[in-house]
């Protein structure tokens, strides 16, 4: 039974002795690096696998996705059609809330004006409203965003949030397209953490960013994704920050990555930016999960996290 | 039973508005404006009165401090000896969580390392240890501590607290005096919010620094002081970033504010400076605490948060 490791430009290294050391009497071999006959893989361990790779594993039994998005993978268009198993880390978790707070705290407490001010030797205060009076919007509200919207709640902050589907949610949440623009309108801060779909596809543009809240108490909306860079549309950002449509924003993820030396991004106003670097997988934790669902697995056990193509996540 | 408004440099008249609506049929006087008979004042409300003020007021009964610290009023050699009330303003203690937290997650996280980068469109991604693996140490674990270390802890980071004195606490808590030098040892992000008394003064000086965690998760201990410009020898935090003793500060408090503009503070390395913003009093719900206890006072029943001045606070 053995596991092929396959990942885009990570540190190989590390991911096979915490692999090993997660389930020591296993067969590990790494894509491109280690022999191996195709007839022996049972399990892929994949992130951004080059296409066709799977589809020539006759024997391939199940494919475990190492990141949190599964689009990479389900644009294989020779994708067999085996259980994929989307990855699950509180880690992941832990490391998005770390950074969603991050971004959310800055903007709401000036960070980029009170640099710049530091820069000129300034001494000057802003007006500040109190988190209550800001209120932060989930767009989309899966398990990183659940996670993150208790630490943003518990600062005080008004949350709600968005949802394609209904769902048990401990917040407001609108549910499906016809209640995104009331949404919209009463969100101060967008904290954008979608699956990347057909449907999602570049959802961060001019409408949606003139439909957000005018009239908020920062003074004007604020943009944060790190979910998919292909949610947004880079040109409509950099126009909306020009233009104080938007008040800020802070993008971890990027249509093309890394972004571009020359990018208007990176000089765009009042923008933050993170090489996708919000959640980044822990060896260690996804090692064990990995190997704790490869052994339920052969003991007859369904499978945890299994994707919903017809959804795409 | 008039009240006596005497403010430094705030904004006066939205002061005086919250306090009239507070209570409206109570006479409020503002210091330096409005003309008023001393005998008359039964009540100062007050930050950083002028010396002498108050023990001109020979009917003086009950001061209220406007401001988290007592330092100010207490150092007033002609202090009346009256009940000094501290000001416990639940916003407070939430504006203040929300810059230690922002303070403690942009070290973490390395806001100024990723917009160093980003001003030279560098996209490079730096090792990232988890929340748990970094010890957030509260120097001082009053009402505004323990409400910060909730949030943190919510996030994941391993917290822990030094206090004088010994008190139920939901952290571990190291008392006195003798058990400061293994509370820093362990400690990497040092988080002080102490209040500013003699045993206190300039307690942040390069002994302490030197005494920090130096083999911790983020390569170096940072300090972050939101307490009193008091507590920090201000050349020995600069001869610290400067010789990397400390990784990374954030200061929001200054011996001399506004911190004049040649202060070296102001370039030293890795130090993020906010103009002593992080908890603003909020007019409306310090103007209805006043109101509440002024009522209780004249009804006969005791007053809440009386300092005890033999301790500073």
């Amino acid at each position: 039974m053995t596991a092929l490791l396959t990942t885009a430009n990570w540190d190989s290294d590390a991911w096979m002795h915490q692999l090993r050391t997660a389930a020591p009497d296993r067969r590990f071999v790494l894509e491109g690096v280690d022999a191996y006959d195709p007839a022996e893989i049972r399990y892929a361990l994949t992130w951004k696998p080059p296409q066709g790779l799977l589809s020539s594993l006759p024997n391939l039994e199940v494919i475990f996705n190492l990141g949190a998005g599964v689009d990479a993978v389900l644009s294989d268009p020779d994708l067999p059609d085996l259980p994929l198993v989307r990855l699950v880390d509180e880690n992941l978790a832990s490391r998005m809330t770390e950074w969603v707070t991050l971004q959310v705290l800055a903007h709401h407490r000036g960070t980029l004006t009170y640099l710049a001010q530091q820069k000129a030797h300034r001494w000057h205060e802003e007006p500040q409203p109190l988190a209550s009076e800001v209120r932060v919007g989930f767009l989309g509200y899966g398990v990183l965003a659940q996670h993150a919207a208790r630490v943003i709640g518990a600062l005080g902050f008004a949350t709600h949030a968005w949802s394609r589907t209904g769902k048990d949610a401990d917040i407001k949440l609108h549910v499906g397209a016809d209640a995104l623009p009331e949404f919209l309108a009463n969100t101060d801060i967008l904290v954008v953490l979608l699956p990347l779909t057909d449907a999602t596809r570049k959802i961060i543009n001019a409408d949606l960013m003139a439909g957000l809240a005018q009239d908020g108490a920062l003074g004007g909306p604020v943009v944060i994704n790190a979910g998919r860079g292909g949610l947004q549309d880079e040109d409509d950002i950099v126009a909306a920050l020009n233009t104080n449509v938007l008040k800020g924003a802070s993008l971890d993820v990027f249509q093309t990555e890394p972004l571009p030396a020359d990018s208007p991004l990176w000089t765009a106003p009042n923008l933050i930016i993170t090489p996708h670097n919000s959640a980044v997988s822990d060896p260690r934790a996804v090692s064990r999960y990995v190997a704790r669902q490869m052994q339920a697995f052969e003991a007859g056990e369904p499978l945890q996290n299994v994707v919903d193509r017809s959804r795409g996540y």
